[in-house]
This record gives structure tokens, C-alpha cells and sequence, in this order.
């Protein structure tokens, strides 16, 4: 039929010269019926408010989902029941391992010239201070570079605090740089003699949050309490820094290491017609950290995913699959994710695409590929779906997917794809305590929802089976 | 000098004709010199960062300035230092007395469906709930008037929770119906017997910061636990009551009352050379609540007055007093405030103008007085070298001052003025942890202080001693 189709527009029922190179891709790679059935789906998405009411239900009955909590497991059933709610084809559990990580109590004060409470935050894996806590001077580096070139055992007895400022922009390019000082700057601290060590928010927000995430201890170093503080906390301590005298600050972090925890990715599978291996991945995370309800980090992910396989599955019955995977641990280190890609390592080449939403919830203003020649024309074909929702196409062909598809790309070349979305103020949220439902814009989630949805629908439905460069 | 001048316009010099009525007032009032002087005042005041300097050095030396704590002290001898470093003629204090509450700990749990922290925190003189915090079931209203309207003993056992959304204005005119809820909530939930009694944060921010301020029991009526929770927490709880199920939660809050303490007003007075007795009063409080650094509230208004008064004296010497007075535990009750107006009860006829800074450091976008027919020339006078810095005059007459001057309002018909600051972002930040340093900025400040010392310079100077209507 889609063959026949074809052959009909070639033989010049439209005159060829009229099509321009997109145009010409669709009918390529697509049915008109096919095309329609997009722009259906489409509509239908952008009008439906099923992906505001899954990151409600879920930030909401939920909450918190640290990995290994009792809030974990609730959210592993939550899934699992709305995927089959939902009626998806297959809905199945994976299991995760992943070092199990507890926060308990954290506190801390500016001692001198006056006490003041400090807003902070335990990095994630960070050991606990004595009970009572610990007291320290603090020295001030304004990078991780300066912490690293500070000599040998200048930091004897003082806490360590990194005060670099990430930068905002729309694609979130300040949070490499920036989240340097919050993975190893504790060790370069600790390597100095640091008691402790203190870190300005990985944030652009000036509102009193703190801004945890992942740390990692190196073997052969002694631990360290690892922390950040809210950035108006940084401020003020740059400031009482800069008067000259010493600056004595109290913390007290209570946490606790208990091994490996088991999670699980929890998927949910539209099931092809025609080449049911073949399956184009839909990824997000359904853990979060503890301090917000993980709404923008990754409750909306997880919302609009799941919710663009079910407005196609309403309309049609896709040619591939359309495999939802909602990712376990991912805060902890992407352990869902290398699960996942290491029990399916010898399959890998049915991913006929695959990307991931985990960069909060505003719109998605770009689409971007990563893909051999041979699928570009699919790509093409796309993007022209996705301008009416207002994605401009990058040709670039360079997508690196999200943060979850890092164990796929370091094992294959696989088609991978960017939905660019606005991160101006992604990383006001993230990873903090203000990371609840109401900084999700319901009208922004229907237009994610809608572009996700055009793209797995004709990722599952075009001619060529797209794959990796 | 003053009478030749002026005596000289009325004989023609200027056609009459072409004054408009506030050049008229100016003419009347003021000299040319003096005319010049203030412009000279104004433009110095309008490009100094003394004021910036000095909120920056309270908030950041001292910080939080809860009335009756080591910090509260250490801002009394900040405000006496930095009075006599500023070259004032004379510095004082005055004690003022005032019920002594602290804050130990506050913390708070959703338990069902999920556990999930709650952003909370005890209003200003709650009593504890046990050592170990008390659960309850929550019960929702909307207003404080469905609290008042639920039948006797329903919610025994229960926690009371009213969700009441306050308004965003310019002039914070949503402030008064939400602070009912405040003021008196634990007093309406347990005269129907709930355990403890929450509120939706009295405040326009969706930040998850909960709003501190003054709360007030019955004699007769069983004091229990009074909290507010952030916005966002108070929308999860909406939405969780509105599933249908018991909504359970467990509060912890360790106060204490301390009985009757003493704290300071900070009198600076800039003495003046025809009339020291009659003086120009300019109020701010020095104290602020525990949680933020109160650099909105009301560590701008203590800068910009303090540097308002220093402008003018390094300019010229005034006829009349400029006495900045830094009231105590205003956030407690208007302490230092009725302290103040009841020690000079006898001699309130002395005040020739009086207004408050304590709406943050927005701009100043208007003037009003209240004051007497026979002082109006001098208050047009004022509006016209206000123009300036773009704040309009406000005919009305209607002036209320700020909330130190109640107790002055209450007690005489005082010539008090308002120097609205546009307030549409101040209920973001008032009571919280979010009052700091970087909410303030500077080039507003600086619009602020040149306001203020236009008034005071010319109040001080003006041909009428005003007075109250």
C-alpha cells in the first residue's frame, strides 16, 4: 500500500518539481494516510492534558523518589499500573543495581562574627560530619582549578568552599563546567587536608536552595563531608570572606551508606505490526532526588513520554515498537540505564531511534539527529512534522540524547536524537527543593508531549529503519 | 533671608502669572538657596552608595536580628557605631520591652499516601508541639472565614489548615485580608478543637519558602502549635485532600517564651539649627525575623534613612532636627514603637513630619501626606522636587505611614507621609528565608534614599512647621 503510494506520487500525479527536499522525504519515507495519521496524532496530543495529569499523579501521590526508598518502590508500582492503565501492548520490570544513599540531617551555621544559619545540601554520597557536627575556617577558591593548585596540606584542619558561578543559557552549556567542583571537589579538597568541603549551588537561582547531586569519593583519599550551599548563602560568605577575618562556619550532615539497593526500569511497550524487534525508545527517569517532588528532574520526562506512546497507540498501531522506558537510578549514576543497555547489548541495533526527555519541562524549540546519511531523509521528513509545534531542525546531525543514553552510545553507534528544550531556567529547580509541580507549565508539557509523540510515530512508521553513524 | 526672598518673587521679579501652583508653594516655603540645596541633596543622595553599603554591612556582619538574641544586640551597637561613625549629632538609646520568643526547630511530614518533607515553618509566638511532634489529619478550608463558620469540637483531633491565596498589588493591598489567617487561625482552630493549626504561607511566592510573622492567642482558648507551610506545600496538600483520602501529617516545632525582654531603639539625630526641638522623624526597625537576614524587612529601611540623614548633614545643617529612629521588635509587636510615642507622649507636637521605610527597596513611586489644609503649600513643594525620581503626588491627604506609626497615629493626628515603594514582588520574599542581600538593589536604594532625604531636608526646612489634621 505505502509502496503503491509512492509510486503513484513518482509518476508525476503531483509534479515533482514543485516538491521541495522535505516534502520529498516524506513521500518517501511515508504514506500520505500516514502523514495524516501523524498530523492527527499530533493535534490530538497538543490538546490533551494526559501528560499534566501523570506528573500530577505522580508528584503528587509519590513525591520524592530517592532510589531504594519506600517512595521508590511506590513509584516502580505507579508506573507499572498507569502503563497498564494506560493499555499498553507489554509492560514489564527490569531490575537495577545501585549503591543505596540516605540523607537524614543537615544543618549548618556561619559562626563568626555572628551565627547564621546556613541553607545547605549533602552532595549526593556524601559521608556523614560527626554527630555533633564539626566546626572549620573556611577558604574561599573561586574554581575547582584554583582548589587543585592549592599546596599540598594548606588545608589542614579548614573547610574547603568553591565559589565558581554557573552561567544561564538556553541549552544549560554552564553546568559542565560548573558540576566539576560538586564530582571530585571534595577529594581535590581532602587532598589538601580539608576537614569539609563547601560548594556554591551547580545553580542559577538566587533563591535560598541548595543544590545537591552526584559526588564520588576516589580510593586512597579520605572522605570528606561534601556539601553545597544555597547561592545567597555563597554570596554571603564571599562576603564575610572578603572583610579579612577568619570565617568559622559550623555543619552537621547525617547520612548514610547502605550498599547495594535494587530498583527497577519500569517499560511499557507498543507493540509493532510489521517489525515488532525493531523499536524506537522513548527514554526518561523515574527516580529523582529527595529534596523536591522531582517534577521539572524527571516527573514531566516520565509524564510526557509515557503519554505520547499512548496518544499514538490511540490512533494507529505502529509499524515498530514503541518501547517507554522509564530509567531506575539515574541520579545515583545512570544505573538503570547501564541495566538496561547491558542486558540488551547484543540487541542493540533493533533501537531504530531513541531519545530521551530529561531536561525539565519547558518547550521544545529544536530537533536534532544522529544518524547515518541513509536516515536522513527520515529525519527531514520529521522535522517537517515538528515545525507546526514550533521545532526548528538543526542539521548539525550531532544529538547526543540524554543522560540515560550515555551507556548506549559508549557501547554502539545508535540513531540517537535531541528534542532541544528551553533550559534558560532549568537550573533554577534542579536538584533542589523547588523542583514541585507548579514550576511545570501545563501548555509547555502538551507541546512536548506532541513533538515526542510525531517523532516516535514516524521513527515507527518510516520506510527506512534508521540507524546509527 | 528666607521673608526677603520670597518677598522679593511676590513683588514681581517673576511674573506671577506663570508660577504654577507648586512653584508658587516652592516660592512660599523655601529660598532659592535652600531650593538649590535640595537639588544638591537629591542628586549627591541619588548617586551614593552609602545605603547599599550599609544594609550590606547589617545583613552581612550581623544578619538575622530576631529581637532579644546575641545578633539583635550585636545591630544595636552596629546601629550606635555606624550613628556616631556618620558624624550624627547625637546618638541614644531607648529601651523598649517585649515578649521574648526563639525558634528552635521546625520540621514537618506529609505521611499519607507517601511520606514527603513539608516546607514549614512556626509563626511568630506558637507554642511547641510535644518532643516529639504530633500527627493529625488534616482538614482544609479555604478561607479563615470557613474556619470560623466549622461547627464546635468537628475538628477534634484534627489539624486545621486554611489555603486561603493571597493577592498580588503594587501597594500589598492583599496582605491584610490573608494576615486574618496569621493573626488569629490557631485561636479560631482550637475553639474547635484541633491539635494544631496550619496556613498557607501568607505571601505571592510559588518558592518553597514558608512565611514567619506575628501570630496571637486567646486567653481562655487552648494555645496549640501555629505553623505555615510554602505555597507549593499548601497546593500538595490541596491536591491530596481534593483525592478524596485522609490526608495525615506530623508537625515538630520546638519554641520557646522567654518572658519579657529588653531590646533598643537607635536614635540618630541630626540637630537643627532654629528649631532643634521640632524634628523630622524617620523610622525603620533595626530587628528582623530569624529566618532570612531581613534586608528587605527591614534592613533597606534602616540603610536608606541612616544615609538619607548623613546626605543632608553633609550638605548644610537643617532648621529643624532630622531624627532617625531605628525602632525595636517591630516584627514582635510594634514594641519599640510604643515604647518610643508613649515616652514622648507630651511632646508629640514637636514631630513635624514622620514616615517609615518598610516595604522593601523597590522604588518609590508616589507621595502622600496626611497632614493639615495649612501645610499642603509645603507638601507641594515637596512632590515638586520629588518629580525628579519619577515619583507622582498623591492628593488624597490619606497618608498611613508604616506600621511603626501606628502607635503614633493612635495617640495624636501626627503630619505623617508615605513614600509608597512599589510592592508588587515584596510578599515573594517578606518572612522568609529568602529576605537577603540580593533581593535589594542597589540602584533602587539609591532612588529611595534620595527620596527620603528630599523630604526630610525640606520638612525640616520649610517656611510652615506642618502638623496633623
Amino acid at each position: 500500500m505505502k509502496h503503491a503510494f509512492r509510486t503513484l506520487i513518482q509518476s508525476s500525479i503531483l509534479p515533482l518539481v514543485t516538491l521541495c527536499a522535505s516534502q520529498l522525504a516524506q513521500a518517501q519515507e511515508f504514506t500520505k494516510a500516514e502523514l495524516e495519521m501523524v498530523e492527527k496524532v499530533r493535534e490530538h496530543a497538543h490538546n490533551s492534558n494526559l501528560s499534566w495529569q501523570l506528573v500530577e499523579s505522580l508528584t503528587t501521590e509519590v513525591g520524592p523518589r530517592l532510589p531504594g526508598t519506600e517512595n521508590d518502590k511506590m513509584a516502580v508500582a505507579w508506573a507499572k499500573q498507569k502503563f497498564q492503565q494506560l493499555g499498553f501492548d507489554k509492560v514489564w520490570l527490569e531490575p537495577s543495581k545501585f549503591p543505596e544513599w540516605r540523607r537524614y540531617h543537615e544543618s549548618g551555621f556561619i559562626l563568626t562574627p555572628s551565627k547564621q544559619p546556613l541553607h545547605l545540601t549533602a552532595l549526593g554520597n556524601s559521608i556523614s560530619t560527626p554527630k555533633k557536627g564539626l566546626t572549620g575556617e573556611v577558604v574561599l577558591f573561586e574554581t575547582f582549578d584554583e582548589l587543585k593548585a592549592a599546596p599540598a596540606g594548606s588545608l589542614e584542619g579548614k573547610i574547603a568552599f568553591i565559589n565558581y558561578r554557573m552561567n544561564r543559557d538556553i541549552d544549560g552549556n554552564g553546568y559542565g563546567p560548573a558540576v566539576k567542583a560538586r564530582n571530585k571537589g571534595a577529594v581535590e579538597a581532602a587532598k589538601k587536608g580539608a576537614i569539609a568541603y563547601m560548594m556554591r549551588s551547580v545553580s542559577t537561582s538566587h533563591h535560598r536552595f541548595a543544590h545537591t547531586g552526584g559526588s564520588h569519593y576516589t580510593k586512597g583519599i579520605t572522605k570528606i563531608p561534601a556539601t553545597a550551599v544555597a547561592n545567597p548563602d555563597a554570596d554571603q560568605l564571599a562576603r564575610l570572606v572578603a572583610l579579612g577575618n577568619p570565617v568559622r562556619v559550623e555543619l552537621n550532615i547525617q547520612t548514610e551508606d547502605l550498599g547495594e539497593g535494587t530498583s527497577y526500569n519500569v517499560i511499557g511497550e507498543i507493540t509493532g505490526t510489521k517489525y515488532p524487534e525493531q523499536y524506537v525508545l522513548l527514554g526518561s527517569h523515574l527516580d529523582s532526588w529527595d529534596l523536591g517532588t522531582g517534577a521539572l528532574d524527571d516527573g514531566a520526562g516520565v509524564a510526557l513520554t509515557m503519554a505520547a506512546a499512548k496518544h499514538i497507540a490511540d490512533h494507529t498501531q505502529p509499524e515498530r515498537s514503541i518501547r517507554v522506558v522509564l530509567f531506575a537510578a539515574e541520579e545515583l549514576g545512570l544505573w538503570g540505564a547501564k541495566a538496561y543497555f547491558k542486558h540488551y547489548e547484543k540487541r542493540l541495533g533493533n533501537i531504530v531511534a531513541a531519545a530521551e526527555s530529561d531536561f525539565g519541562a519547558d518547550v521544545v524549540y529544536a530537533f536534532e539527529s544522529n544518524v547515518n546519511a541513509a536516515s536522513l531523509p527520515v529525519v527531514r521528513a520529521i522535522a517537517e512534522q515538528l515545525k507546526p509545534l514550533g521545532v526548528k531542525y538543526i542539521r548539525k546531525n550531532e544529538a547526543r540524547g540524554g543522560p540515560d543514553l550515555i551507556p548506549l552510545r559508549q557501547t554502539t553507534s545508535a540513531p540517537i536524537f535531541d528534542l532541544h528544550q528551553v533550559g534558560t531556567d532549568y537550573f533554577d529547580y534542579h536538584h533542589t527543593a523547588d523542583d514541585t509541580l507548579d514550576k511545570v507549565d501545563p501548555e509547555k508539557l502538551k507541546q512536548n508531549t506532541a513533538a515526542y509523540a510525531v517523532f516516535a510515530l514516524m521513527a515507527a512508521n518510516a520506510e527506512t529503519k534508521m540507524a546509527g553513524k
